[in-house]
């Protein structure tokens, strides 16, 4: 089962996927062209990992973490499928990260990692965009960097963690207008999905909804205003974005 | 005016004070020892200031930041007036933070100074703890020091700004155990508020109900299990916090 979360009519509505359109939690069935897709979770506590794939530490020129390197990201950031994001103005340098997303289904505190998997309750796409001009330093992507509004698009479904075979061996492609530009696999992943669950939940509650984005692998590439940017997960999902100027969002 | 929020026979009100009683939203007076004190805003975006008074990077050991440190705190953190605050058991040193909390009160995007007190809706205290052991990095606390479970008191009131008359003029002190240990003012913050406001809201936008906290001054000792800690700020409230053992909150 997968399911989105969209607007329609007023309102916000869970939705799945019924022959290419949408059906509605009320029943009526909509072409996808007639929604907003939200984020699949309303977002809550989200966790981010920096350099989790050793070969994008290596593209980056940073040695790999040897224990994983967490930050929080705020609600501002967060837009759904067929989303516009904002390039800032100050950027130079604006990189997409296709990211497998880990949504938890249930409290978790102090888990080990041979029970980690049941504290999930499915995944979704994201693409954490970087705004790499702010990157000075290896410990904590700072909030230039990271923080955008609009800047981390998220869906469109979550997919229930039991639809997914064996999410550590899932491969993540992005496209850039169509040419296929980042290419991995969750295999890579220095951290894997239990070994994050068993960290996080060492020292903190993990509740329900929470999200773990769970780093990107090598092939980033800048990007421009204009773009549309497809980040890609096989049998989770394809997420649609839209890169606009920062002159389309005027001063409050 | 200020107002609390507090759960009382079996729902979350809005509450003001009277005569040393609380008046909830419904109309009803009760004592202050029958209801359960939570945070006074929701928390949802929390931003936190490593570093903000020059008096306490220097009993750290830190130079003194250049731009505002800031970083995000997720909601498990957060707790009410007079909760208990768990002190981990892989904790050596944790070090009470009293702070003044700045509540914002509309969407703030690209902000000057001279405006920034017009999106302040109020002023409350926190006590942002810190597990010190982890703290191995000027930039970015990681989440072990600034994000354990109920461990940044929050509260009790939310004081309008407006029965503020000089928020970067009020003494910050913390009791522990009755002893005062730590005593400060906010003129000493090295980024102002007007200064907070007008750089996260260049890059991001401030939304209504988002709160900054702005750092601590020197006096930092360690806490044991055991001890009550009461923060207070001149003018805007008296935060008082339990510390107990990692062994009352059993593993899930």
């Amino acid at each position: 089962m997968k399911r989105a979360r969209v607007a329609y009519s007023g309102a916000i509505h869970g939705a799945v996927e019924v022959d290419d359109r949408l059906k509605l939690d009320d029943g009526r069935i909509v072409d996808e062209n007639e929604v907003v897709w939200l984020p699949p979770v309303q977002p809550r506590t989200v966790f981010a990992l920096g350099l989790n794939y050793a070969d994008h530490a290596k593209e980056l020129a940073f040695k790999a973490p040897t224990e994983p390197l967490v930050f929080l990201k705020g609600p501002n950031t967060f837009v759904g499928h067929r989303a516009q994001t904002r390039r800032p103005a100050d950027a130079t340098y604006m990189h997409y990260e296709c990211e497998l997303a880990v949504v938890i289904g249930r409290p978790a505190r102090k888990v080990k990692r041979e029970d980690a998997y049941s504290y999930v309750a499915g995944y979704t796409v994201s693409n954490d965009y970087a705004i790499r001009d702010y990157l000075e330093n290896y410990y904590r992507p700072n909030l230039r960097v990271k923080n955008r509004d609009t800047c981390t698009p998220i869906g469109p479904w979550l997919v229930d963690a039991n639809d997914v075979d064996d999410p550590m061996n899932v491969t993540l492609r992005t496209y850039v207008n169509g040419n296929l530009t980042q290419e991995g696999t969750t295999r890579d992943m220095i951290f894997d999905i239990p070994a994050l669950i068993e960290y996080l939940s060492s020292f903190m509650t993990l509740n329900e909804g929470d999200i773990i984005l769970t780093g990107t692998p090598e092939g980033l590439v800048d990007t421009a205003v204009g773009d549309e940017i497809v980040t890609e997960i096989e049998g989770i999902g394809r997420l649609v974005n839209t890169i606009v100027g920062d002159d389309s969002f005027p001063k409050s």
